[in-house]
């Protein structure tokens, strides 16, 4: 059976460019890049032409780009380390209630630490507004972290905006930016955008698992979180993954090098996808649609579907791989956070797909899985428990 | 030219095995575990062969094995999370004078936290007994971390008969061991040996770079330090690197297949080359030697030499990957705690090389490696500094 992949957001494939590059250096090039030696001085070649290629990405220079294990290790790294760091100026901390796991549960934990956390509201697109975080901003706030793009639904954020607002109000305050969903989708330029800290993850735009990069701008104010061999300027200790560190700039590369090309194709697709689910009644689409939300991200309630696991098997039967809320956590049951904080009905949360497109999505699959939707929801609808 | 890779200690060359297995992952079976479709199950498939794997080896249940990105991460969600656990029933911790900066960096900023380390000495051969661990041992001790063996000169620790004396004191005191030079040349087993964490790292053992594995015997007192999505039972959350760990996996079953045969084929090529280094004048080997130490690790110093470094790049310049000092630490200066911590005179440190063997190492290359130091000893010892 042909699969049609549609679950983009949880994690792509890797492709093949990056996968055999991974293995040409597991084999070949696999030296310690802290050995002295040639073997070593050619794996540190490899964290430096990475170091390149973010730094010509995200504008900015080598020495701010650092590789983590991925983006849960980056938000980690980067809340916590400027939550240390700033505890001597104050305590409070701004984020907003439609942030990733990875974020949100760290922001739980300083607050049992001591931390007073403000949770931004969002708009019923799943927006945060740059005035309600202006109102927030407070003398001893030492930290704001919000996502770029949404994971559950592909809102996008005002984060140009934010920025500005935040070191116009205090240059001190620390601006993290979870950009895990809008790496490869959007030109992120953190100097421009007032971002101190930016996390990505390889895995999201076609690069291996167990692989990430965070930006910290020159210096912020951030205390390490990993003890060790004084690796990466002593800021993120442990040898360095250097197949899976090389792979992931190959592929964060290839997602620039025909940027333009393919957000706009991915937007047609968006468009056409949206457009046939607004004709399918008793559908919702949940974010923003167009070009204000991301290339991506299609997130669809359905009424009358009693859970959406049974849409998601029923889809998944005939090759068709989505996912029902974030899946970025370990599939646990409980009410999407992102859909809650944008005044969803309950009824309908449990009944919403996400369809999450990559580069290689092809309208044939979306007609394909169009076609399916409308096979399969009145047989559903019809047996609906009641 | 050909090349003598003697630097494995360091890091080994992923087997073709494990580098396959991981191509295959990134590009065929990419799913993210925590889909719930398909393509999610076949990726949590392997991480249960994964598991199965180490329980297997380490003769413990699958629900103990839990997955990082590496020996650094292992060591510090290990000693931190456990002393974050116990700091309500005390705040004092045992280690050894020679660990990997992994451990020791830990223990200083737990140091700095309020947190009281004893650190024990070892004896000439790089040794922490059992005895002064005894007497270490206190009402408010809550964790113990001690190496099974020592990176630098192969040394083995009393790992059964230290796990014993702890247990024996206080079974709430929680024992780690940093066993990355240790996995895959010795059958370790936790629950004979007491210990409650152990500490694994995948590119040491012809495994990637980028993941490591951490054994948590249950019931273990310890937090979790990493927060996000949920994944692995909620301790370490982040999308699991399935291709390294799979990979890593395989590694390990590898290295334990043919084992008997491995570790004395090792153990002979270490007793010809230690006994072949001993007749060369003016060396001295570090650490047990023979049995008494581990198969793959040769430490020696050279006397009249100005610099190991010299000798390294003599030897690379023939083809001959050697290290000095650990290397794990980013090829920062300074001597040698293990070494210091031996009693080594200054001088000696500065003029030491460690040689260390895979399963791969042939005896024609250490005859190359020998020729070569006998070459190269009489000129570099002429054109000493004085």
């Amino acid at each position: 059976m042909e699969e049609i992949y549609l679950d983009n957001s949880a994690t792509t494939r890797t492709c093949d460019e990056a996968a055999r590059l991974a293995y040409e250096i597991m084999t070949k090039d696999y030296g310690n890049p802290s050995s002295m030696h040639m073997k070593g001085v050619e794996a540190e070649r490899y964290l430096r032409e990475a170091k390149a290629t973010f730094a010509n990405i995200l504008k900015c220079s080598e020495k701010e780009i650092y590789f983590t294990s991925g983006g849960t290790e980056s938000d980690n790294m980067s809340i916590i380390g400027a939550a240390k760091a700033g505890a001597r100026r104050g305590r409070h901390i701004i984020t907003s209630s439609i942030e990733h796991p990875a974020v949100a549960r760290c922001m739980e934990m300083l607050e049992g630490e001591g931390f007073e956390i403000t949770y931004l509201p969002v708009d019923p697109s799943g927006m945060v507004s740059a005035d309600t975080l202006k109102a927030a901003l407070r003398e001893d706030t030492i930290l704001v972290s919000i996502m770029y793009v949404n994971n559950e639904v592909g809102s996008v954020m005002p984060i140009g905006e934010i920025g500005a607002a935040i070191k116009a109000y205090n240059k001190d305050i620390v601006f993290h930016v979870d950009a895990v969903q809008a790496f490869g989708k959007y030109r992120i330029n953190p100097y421009k955008e007032n971002i101190d800290l930016l996390s990505v993850s390889s895995h999201k735009i076609h690069g291996p698992k167990g692989v990430g990069m965070l930006f910290v701008k020159d210096k912020t104010k951030i205390r390490s979180t990993v003890y060790g061999g004084g690796q990466q300027g002593g800021f993120r200790s442990g040898t360095e993954n250097v197949p899976g560190i090389a792979a992931m700039a190959l592929a964060a590369k290839m997602m620039y090098e025909s940027f333009d090309e393919d957000i706009n194709r991915l937007y047609e697709l968006k468009e056409y996808f949206t457009g046939e689910i607004a004709g399918i009644s008793g559908t919702h689409l949940n974010g923003p649609l167009g070009r204000a939300g991301a290339p991506h991200i299609i997130s669809v309630s359905f009424d009358d579907i009693a859970k959406s696991e049974v849409l998601l098997h029923s889809l998944e039967e005939r090759g068709i791989y989505v996912s029902s809320g974030s899946a970025c956590a370990s599939n646990h049951p409980g009410l999407s956070g992102t859909l809650t904080a944008m005044g969803i009905p309950k009824n309908l949360i449990g009944a919403t797909i996400r369809f999450s497109m990559s580069v290689h999505t092809t309208r044939e699959e979306l007609e394909k899985t169009l076609l399916a939707l409308k096979d399969i929801l009145p047989v559903l609808r019809r047996y609906k428990p009641r």
